[in-house]
């Protein structure tokens, strides 16, 4: 019997939504199991400018220090995108968290399941079987760099250090090797000297793994390969811009960004999420697919040593999608609501 | 009746054989409409490395400035990819030559052949119609920025100024305005300086073409949307790191990445080369497929004013098309080879 204290950052757009049925799911798995979670919201991305100034409040960042973990909804406002000039962004709070809190590997798996195969626009013989983890750099890279204007220019600085990279790449060669023990690095070693650093890294490290075999690919062929052969990825290992590009890329194979969750862990406490954004056009509606957040539930739940839990989210998920209990862009027939299909899968934890 | 002399720089891997072939080509153009082309080869990447100790020689530079276009194969061998600490790489010769002819626009056309909807790993009916032309930066950005290792990390600096912006923004906007009026920004204007500059700049010129539409999209959001709607793009406008990236995935469009062909264009010479690599893995074999190089040619034939030409050599590519004179990848049943499929082209012309 566990205890623990999550909080939740439901954030901008749908985040709300879809965080409302994945706390619903976690209470259906504490009750189940018999564990206690206690959830505690907490504001972050453009509601907290509107309402603080700030996109990550002091009280925000404190509450998530202490908390086991964190789940947090989408953040993000088209009012801000158009805006060159804006001053305060609600990107700037995510960052600002995976900064403070030290989240330095997010890790997105990647499945094509075999009931949605004909939602993903590749072809279904190209993507059956398809199941990778991507593992991105979170916490440096060109995200993080000084970046500025000077009277002539803008410029963004990207720098890695060593540290920066063992400390991601070892997970990654970790995961391999409870997996298919093949591990892609993915770079641009031809050009950058960052790249060339990530590579030097990891080739150094990959004799402590002999079991996983490393494959180099530029990112341009990697974003190419993706599509024309997925199967051929086990664990994909790449710096923080590359698999913010790959990642949202990868997720045609599923057939929807809708259902891809993810966890970035640290030092400190991690943080799961489900990767699409905050869609501020689906806000409200009924409509945004909660099993992105779901799934990153059930990622927190194997975080905390919890498997069979885990496990039972992950089924029940399987359970929705087979009864195709799905919100509309995966069932234009008869869609269920967001709420419903939470409240479906709860059931079926 | 027209005069000019090509400068062909071969280079590496399958970048010979598949040169041959849209020279073989041009020459039947010049035969048919009256023309003069002569073609002068020079050395350029591995190839120079190996024999002059540079990846650029000055006399290569030196024969590009007086030409009348560039054919450049393709550059690159796989024993500097994996030696992060190689001094002289083939890519520094290429990026040397984009840099000193100021080829700075990157202009990639990517169709959906209907013949090949099958091939491509796409869905037919996603695909089916689809037609752009990718504008990518290609003498600014994290390429040319200061980069360098410190003792304690490596860097890459990305930098971008107005006037690079605006001069290939006009092109995009001009290219669109002559198509379906539809031009689309890729960048990471939530995270990026250098993006906010481009987002500023683009929006800036937008009312000099009321007749275009202009939309705007994060890259990683860019990247899904290629492969999940790759209709809704015309003319697509980005910087050069996520040119390189989208442009390649684009290819999966099209079927085969050796179909594509690119012109970099400038204010001292254009140059023409296929997207592909050079594919040491095919050098000699004979499978390479020249049709890339050789509608690299024909976008050569256009700038130079030669519509009629350049529409003969797309004809004539079409009827390798329908007639599956193609080679391997894309005829595994009864392949011809690259000498095969170019002299097809050219008697076609
Ligand atoms: C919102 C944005 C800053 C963020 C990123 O680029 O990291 C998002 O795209 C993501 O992938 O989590
Ligand atoms: C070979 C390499 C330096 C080059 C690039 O990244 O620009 C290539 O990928 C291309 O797209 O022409």
């Amino acid at each position: 019997i566990l205890n623990k204290k999550i909080i939740v950052l439901p954030g901008d757009g749908i985040g709300p939504e879809v965080c409302e049925e994945a706390i619903k799911v976690l209470e259906a798995v504490a009750d189940r199991f018999g564990h206690r979670f206690t959830f505690e919201k907490h504001l972050m991305g453009a509601c907290a400018i509107d309402s603080t100034g700030s996109p990550l409040p002091e009280e925000t960042l404190e509450a998530c220090y202490y908390a086991d973990a964190v789940l947090l909804g989408a953040i993000g406002d088209p009012k801000y995108d158009n805006n060159p000039a804006a001053k305060v962004r609600p990107e700037q709070g995510l960052l600002q968290l995976r900064k403070s809190l030290g989240l330095y590997a997010n890790i997105r798996p990647v499945t094509a399941y075999d009931v949605l195969l004909d939602h993903s626009p590749l072809k279904n013989d190209r993507i059956a079987g398809a199941d990778m983890l991507i593992f991105r750099e979170l916490t440096g890279g060109i995200y993080f760099g000084e970046k500025g204007r000077t009277a002539a220019e803008a410029y963004d600085h990207c720098t890695y250090n060593r540290e920066e990279i063992t400390r991601i790449a070892h997970l990654a060669f970790q995961a391999a090797g409870n997996r298919r023990n093949k591990l892609t690095l993915v770079d641009k070693a031809n050009v950058l000297e960052t790249s060339r650093l990530w590579r030097e890294v990891v080739q150094g490290i990959a004799p402590e793994y002999p079991s996983v075999a490393v494959d180099y690919l530029f990112v341009d062929n990697a974003a190419m390969q993706l599509i024309l052969n997925p199967r051929q990825f086990d664990v994909m290992l790449t710096e923080n811009m590359f698999g913010d590009i790959l990642s949202d890329e990868a997720s045609v194979i599923a057939g929807s960004l809708g259902l891809l969750p993810s966890a970035s862990v640290g030092n400190i406490v991690s943080l799961f999420e489900p990767i699409h954004g905050s869609y501020p056009q689906a806000k409200g509606k009924g409509i945004a697919n909660p099993i992105a957040a779901i799934l990153s539930g059930a990622m927190m739940l194997e975080h905390f040593g919890l498997q069979a839990e885990a496990d039972a989210v992950k089924e029940a998920v399987q359970n929705a999608l087979r009864n195709e209990v799905l919100t509309p862009e995966l069932n234009a027939v008869s869609p269920y609501t967001t709420e419903q299909v939470g409240s479906f899968i709860a059931y079926c934890v």
